[in-house]
């Protein structure tokens, strides 16, 4: 989300310098802050209207802001049940806000430019750009419209195929709306559900709707611009007949990176969880061996960072519980619904890491070299990240009483916007929920985007005169 | 640890060549693990017999490698109590093995060499520059000489302040062997004691014996070359009446850096610990207010990795628990007898995260340049380090019965020879207590000299043609 902001900056102060005197000038990082804020109280306040709660009362105030922020920071962390607690009206609201979250709030109302036919202007455009982390301007109004369809048939192929079960459970109006909103919380990489009880326990076993929910959190996590490079090449491949080695190697770098980043974390999960929880009596021990096949894939899936789970998380192992809080801190993929660090963020950092052990002095992969800056950001997002959650655990620790793990495993889910607890949400005080529902804003948002806002300053070095260097002893 | 290793490597080669063809070809860091290796083994087997046991049996051959390790990599981790299991024999055992492990194995090796008068050879002052984490060859045995001259002195000085204390209490010669004892542990961050009990319980009050331990921590703690520019810049400053400004100035980049890190994070220890424990009627909650603030000093001290405690630390928050393991994770700073990371290590980090939200290009402070290589090191330093950590409290979190905190907490004292524990060293079972002494060992010859001794290749991509830079998504 940082590159050629020495560009963004000079058009956006050229345009500034065009308006009147009292416009104020705001960043593009500072209108994504603002819009998400209006956004999430806007839902806040739907979601206090007494219509909204089933038993005819109001949430309160900072529920009902809780929820809101965790739909349109599409986490799925709830201090009420989704089914048992909103009214129709609510949960709408709710899937509404998972929607303009997991697009993007920038995307979002870009869309409703185009569909009104409003043309758009440079600066919006420079705002959509960072919203999508994206770093050409040409085509953005194009992208936009493609990410739209993209996403609403993806969301309708999963409704679709969900209501296949759902239809027949919960009849026909009930099984089409259930089928909608889980195929969007997924997608979205929301976590919300409106089954009752536990998440997706009840359907642990049930092949359909386990493939179908983990292809959309997949999907969702893997980020825009990376289906579009997958289209665009597998185009050329049939055109071409190109073999699937050629086929790789035509994707971008950044395109191959999601890829091999996210299988090898899944199959890192799903291994993982498979072996520790094998025996375990109250998660995989009492399935079917199929059945443990599938649990422990959906639980290699979910910190991707979709929130859903198939088995109760807090009767896990204490190892599958910390790796589970590893896989969520990482997340899925740039660009796309997922929270946490991100994919490609951890593999610069890895292949920084392992060209040094090495010996070699640049960083490559794939026959390319990652440029300094990007390794340098990387490093940034990763340290800032690790400071707010560890903070947040802190904080938590002092004023909620309760266990450890389950500080750590909240405070990080919140703030790779998963969703996973290990129960710990509804028992959280007041100023729990407050600290939360930050942590979600700025996990949303993403450490360095906040960074932005408050200082947007780029190159600062350039024409100076460079400082000598020095070693210091470092291990 | 890592300069000039292009040098170091080819002067090595150089050597090997004139050899005899059954020389093995060992590089400097597979000697220094090798030296550790017997150092520790001769340990045990001198532990493991009778006579070191006070009920005359043997300890055992796992705890006694255990105990060796633990001196020997100045960890202060123990499964038996010093005082109320080992003979006089056991602990003078114990107190040369931390001497040894403190003042570096190499080190020794060449002051024995010095003392026997026999001409020290290129390869061995090689073994020792890197032991050392030195990056200049001249002047490398005078150096080994002022390092005991200065280690000695201290200690000696140390001693002589504690017998104050000790020897009223304990009579003469018990009373002068425990200010021994326990001025070269904690000169040497070693954290063993033989008061028996729970650490320096007993004394947590007493301003002369805190005041002495603290001293000797730190100034162990803050590395050789440390001292030496202090001195070096103090006579100047002396003779030439400079301020204290100009004092500071004259000082080295690294000396700065370790001054001012290790300054700060005793400072935030010490508030922290102060403010959270305040109230807390295990730890500081029944202390007067100046007991309070030396028990808050001392824990804020302690993790800069002496292992030394004067409230039981099981009864902390675990707020403080966390705010602990993050302090020892950081550690003592380069080329001294602390472990952790270090806080050099840290320092370049953070320099680097801060000059990317400012939007500079290079890394600066105090007037300098931090060299792009030695960034890079800091970080493969920290990230195999915290790979360590965690692989190692997620496999003990299977192998053992006990509290997530507790086995976390124990997996980082025992990675950044802290000592420190919340009481589960002597419930580790057999495995637990082999994995706990490995990752000791690991943590003392630091993650980077290990990657080294399987691997000692330097800038391999000096002739080769770049590979063209392709730019990815990070956060
Ligand atoms: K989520
Ligand atoms: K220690």
């Amino acid at each position: 989300m940082f590159f050629n902001l020495g560009n963004i900056r000079g058009v956006q102060v050229l345009i500034i310098k065009k308006k009147k005197r009292f416009t104020i000038d705001l960043s593009p990082a500072q209108i994504l802050v603002l819009g998400f804020l209006f956004v999430i109280f806007l839902g806040g306040f739907l979601l206090n209207l007494p219509i909204a709660s089933r038993d005819g009362d109001s949430v309160g105030f900072i529920n009902a802001i809780f929820t809101a922020t965790s739909a349109v920071c599409v986490t799925g962390l709830v201090v009420v049940n989704t089914l048992a607690h909103w009214t129709l009206f609510g949960q709408i609201v709710i899937l509404v806000l998972i929607q303009i979250g997991g697009l993007g709030f920038m995307t979002m109302t870009t869309a409703i430019f185009i569909l009104i036919g409003r043309k758009i202007t440079l600066k919006e455009r420079l705002i959509i750009q960072e919203a999508l982390n994206e770093y050409t301007l040409s085509g953005m109004v194009r992208l936009i419209r493609k990410i739209l369809l993209g996403t609403f048939i993806i969301e309708g192929m999963g409704a679709i195929l969900l209501s296949i079960r759902f239809v027949p459970m919960y009849g026909l109006s009930r099984g089409i709306f259930m089928s909608i909103f889980h195929s969007v919380s997924a997608f979205c990489n929301a976590g919300f559900d409106i089954i009752g009880g536990n998440s997706l326990t009840p359907f642990a076993g049930d092949l359909l709707v386990n493939v179908i929910i983990i292809l959309l959190i997949v999907l969702g996590g893997l980020g825009f611009t990376v289906w579009w490079d997958i289209i665009r090449v597998g185009k050329e491949k049939v055109a071409k007949n190109h073999s699937f080695k050629r086929f790789f190697q035509k994707l971008t770098l950044h395109t191959k990176l999601v890829l091999v980043i996210s299988s090898f974390l899944i199959m890192l999960g799903f291994v993982f969880f498979f072996l520790v929880e094998f025996n375990n009596p109250n998660t995989l021990g009492q399935m079917s061996l199929p059945n443990k096949i599938l649990a422990a894939l959906f639980q290699g899936v979910t910190p991707r960072t979709a929130g859903f789970n198939t088995f109760d998380l807090s009767l896990m192992n204490d190892a599958s519980k910390f790796m589970t809080i590893i896989l969520m801190f990482i997340g899925g993929s740039p660009a796309g619904t997922a929270g946490g660090v991100k994919t490609v963020t951890i593999g610069v950092i890895v292949l920084s890491v392992l060209s040094v052990i090495k010996g070699k002095e640049r960083t490559e992969v794939f026959n390319r070299t990652i440029p300094r800056d990007v390794l340098r950001r990387a490093l940034a997002v990763i340290v800032i990240s690790l400071g707010v959650v560890i903070s947040v655990t802190m904080l938590l620790s002092l004023s909620e009483t309760g266990d450890f793990m389950d500080i750590f495993f909240e405070s990080t889910s919140a703030f790779a916007t998963v969703g996973l607890s290990l129960g710990f949400t509804s028992t959280l005080t007041y100023f729990g929920r407050i600290i939360i529902a930050i942590t979600m804003f700025i996990g949303r948002l993403g450490p360095v985007t906040m960074a932005l806002a408050f200082s947007l300053r780029s190159n600062k070095n350039k024409g100076q005169v460079k400082k000598p260097e020095e070693r210091v002893m470092v291990g």
